[in-house]
């Protein structure tokens, strides 16, 4: 019984990602659905990754959080419109409550949507949000054996973000064991090692970012 | 209908809680159920803190996690008993699971059980597994706004460990801002500054342990 509930929410979601999808293509925008571990760095990420991206697209962002809006403040500052999800305990961001957000957002003139997930890599993997690609983040504080251990995000996602390279003189985390189990699970999403801190990678994600855009990555199939 | 299904969900979750409490409690058996976000360093705390706790108690180790055996056989290499719960997909531990892996240890030979959950600090948060007190692990690297976007767990925890101290320095995390967002939520749990790597905190956090033993808490209310 638990298994069909399950199910019936899966059914609906995807209904919902799937009308969301058929809507950003048809408005030649691309929406990004950022998942990561609780900081691991999102948020920084499109704080270092607007300003670039702003010089080229038209963005907007949609904040999903647990609680607080403090993410959307964060984002807001740096003068881009800005939607603030809150699930109320939910541990994941759902495709009704994306497309509710996507209402409150000039979509006609716009190019890029950035989702920021809420914090966790099981349970956000599992629900299409009707985005063009997931964008995983990674910290390499949080060691390099979680594509094993969380294998279904690591398998979904179009890009690996690795963040905090700056801290990795300082971790145990093994470059060789991550990528091997994490190619194990995704041949072809590129690594993009990263730090929010010193600025290194920032423009390499926002080039892929732009490469999206420009190939009309819309998530329904289609490319300009 | 969905509500109502999540309502049955935790109602079956809190019997078996409260079955597993009154068998931990009648045997005098401490259960600890550790929480953290994905790397915060569940497995390395066990590994740094087992060694001082078998010295004067009777160890086992429940082993949550989606995928692999890999923290089981971490744990098992020293050489307490350790059973692996794998949740398939699942992003949290649940009672009826736990109540399994039970079943597979010497209960009556023991004094503590240490439940390793899931790396979640969201939906983990919710779930009862029977234990005498939520653990909560944060890392440094994962910022000081962790307990005001997360705060069930941060409220519920009995004591929260703040892990990787030793990279404080190299991160912006503010403990000023930490401790005002986490004593907002929790007056009472104390907070151990820890680093696995250095072995700094270690001893505080089992001399904690210890302290949950020696005082009978075994999550029953009763002490000996």
């Amino acid at each position: 019984m638990e298994i069909k509930v399950l199910r019936h929410i899966l059914e609906v979601n995807d209904q919902a990602a799937a009308q969301t999808r058929r809507q950003l293509g048809s408005l030649g925008v691309t929406a990004l659905n950022l998942i990561s571990a609780p900081g691991a760095g999102k948020t920084s990420l499109l704080e270092k990754t607007i300003p670039l991206l702003r010089e080229r697209h038209r963005v907007a962002v949609l904040e999903g959080d647990i609680a607080t809006t403090r993410d959307a403040e964060r984002v807001g500052a740096l003068g881009v419109p800005v939607v603030q999800l809150l699930t109320n305990g939910g541990c994941h961001l759902e495709a009704t409550l994306v497309a509710r957000g996507l209402a409150e957002l000039p979509l006609d003139a716009l190019d890029l949507v950035l989702i920021e997930n809420v914090g966790n890599i099981a349970c956000p993997a599992e629900f299409d949000l009707g985005e063009a690609a997931k964008v995983g983040i990674l910290s390499v504080a949080e060691g390099h054996d979680k594509p094993a251990k969380y294998p279904l995000l690591f398998h979904e996602v179009s890009v690996l973000v690795l963040n905090k390279v700056d801290l990795i003189e300082h971790t145990d985390f093994d470059m060789d064991a991550f990528m091997r189990d994490f190619r194990g699970l995704n041949s072809r999403a590129p690594v993009i090692e990263v730090s929010c801190r010193t600025g290194q990678g920032i423009e390499a994600f926002a080039a892929w970012v732009t490469g999206m855009i420009d190939r009309g990555c819309r998530g329904d199939g289609a490319s300009t």
